[in-house]
């Protein structure tokens, strides 16, 4: 299934979407989506929708250098123990949504990234039991202002620019994420090209090593690192990131 | 005013706390204290409630080597800029709470601080109005895995576990933050014994900053930075922060 939230002529809702292309349809949700969802009998042409972010995360917990060429690339090891940090929730935005990248802080870059979407209350869930507790897979792009990042030391600003995290197109909730061809491009050029098969932690050791420092509540998403290839972006460029068997999440880059 | 949440015989609710010593009561506030609270009426003495956590933020934007003398504990220079860190909401626990610390993650530090609870939705606001978008101040503890934040780089860990953001005992509304006197006491030993007039960068241009990257939200929390002093906690201590004008947070450490 196919999760997403839209914005359709009567408000915002979350919503399944069934079929591709112009045949296309979303199907109002009633409430969440998490669990057995609950249909309206409303539907709309996609085309006649707007996408939102598919979920509001009450937190984004993202993983550091987790793609060992993408270390390399700023001259870092991978680390042993995953490294975590926190990006606010204001940072989220959806499709077709534009990155805002401030005009003083130096560099800003695209990271292109495999999320995992959290379904239900967890704390200390084995490896082993990951999948259960898992919603579905979106794509993020986890901007970051590169300068800023170097020049702090601690990621919490550099990470934490309002449009910063933008999620989607939608969560998919039936595909297995363990060998995907992820890829980004910058106004149609390739930058990253890599699989989720090169993750250095696994989705299933990040869900158990995140759930035992913290309790994660359903919509929390996990970003799982981003491949080599990241560079800079600008005003009016577009970035796309799209992962197999998922989607493209696109959105235009605006200076302000 | 002291702004709490309480859990009373019929439920939990913002309240406020009018008095002192055993003649304090609440004042069941109806929905939320941002702008001019509602009061129902309901009313219970200050000793036949508990105290929750003052607020429950969207997020927890922290301050790092904020205080000269601390940065130096550690061999650190004070930053040029505010270093800022994000704690995942979840970590949040009221007063009498107990911190939860893991046996398996080497040093856990207390962490006495001062901090700001935002009052509305705001961005980019500047130092000069800073005042008028807080709600109040309440106190912190930032506790944090010392030896995991060496040893992972970033802090997202290390600063994240359930349990390690302590806030209360409740929010004051009319106190001056500009020069008060911050005490951390374990076991009844003082440990830290600093003044907020140290803190290098003061608290409008933190607000200043900190709005200048992200959307702030009401009842947000910018946690202002520890002065020197920090120490190690252990099952079965107690951990105490003072701020004169506002009040003492108390919470034992649980060894989990």
């Amino acid at each position: 299934m196919r999760l997403a939230r839209i914005a359709h002529p009567g408000g915002v809702a979350f919503a399944s979407i069934e079929g591709d292309g112009a045949d296309a349809q979303v199907l109002e949700i009633a409430e969440h989506p998490f669990g057995q969802p609950n249909f309206t009998g409303k539907r709309w042409p996609l085309a006649d929708v707007r996408l939102l972010a598919p979920i509001l995360p009450s937190k984004v917990i993202a993983v550091g250098r987790n793609y060992a060429k993408h270390a390399a690339e700023f001259g870092h090891d991978v680390p042993g123990a995953p490294m975590l940090f926190v990006k606010p929730s204001t940072t989220v935005i959806g499709p077709n949504a534009p990155i805002r990248r401030p005009s003083d802080v130096g560099r800003v870059d695209f990271e292109g990234e495999l999320a995992v979407v959290i379904g239900q209350p967890v704390k200390n869930v084995p490896a082993s039991r990951a999948a259960s507790v898992i919603l579905g897979y979106t794509i993020a792009n986890d901007v970051s202002a590169r300068d800023l990042q170097k020049s702090d030391g601690q990621w919490g600003r550099a990470k934490g620019f309002d449009t910063f995290c933008p999620l989607g197109p939608w969560i998919e909730t039936a595909v297995d994420p363990s060998d995907l061809s992820l890829k980004a491009e910058v106004d149609g050029e390739l930058k990253q090209d890599a699989r989720t098969s090169d993750l250095v932690h696994k989705i299933p050791e990040l869900v158990e090593f995140v759930s035992r420092v913290m309790t994660l509540l359903p919509g929390d998403v996990i970003l799982t690192g981003t491949p080599e290839g990241v560079g800079p972006i600008e005003g009016g460029q577009s970035v796309s990131i799209t992962v197999e068997g998922i989607g493209t999440l696109t959105n235009p880059v605006e200076d302000v």
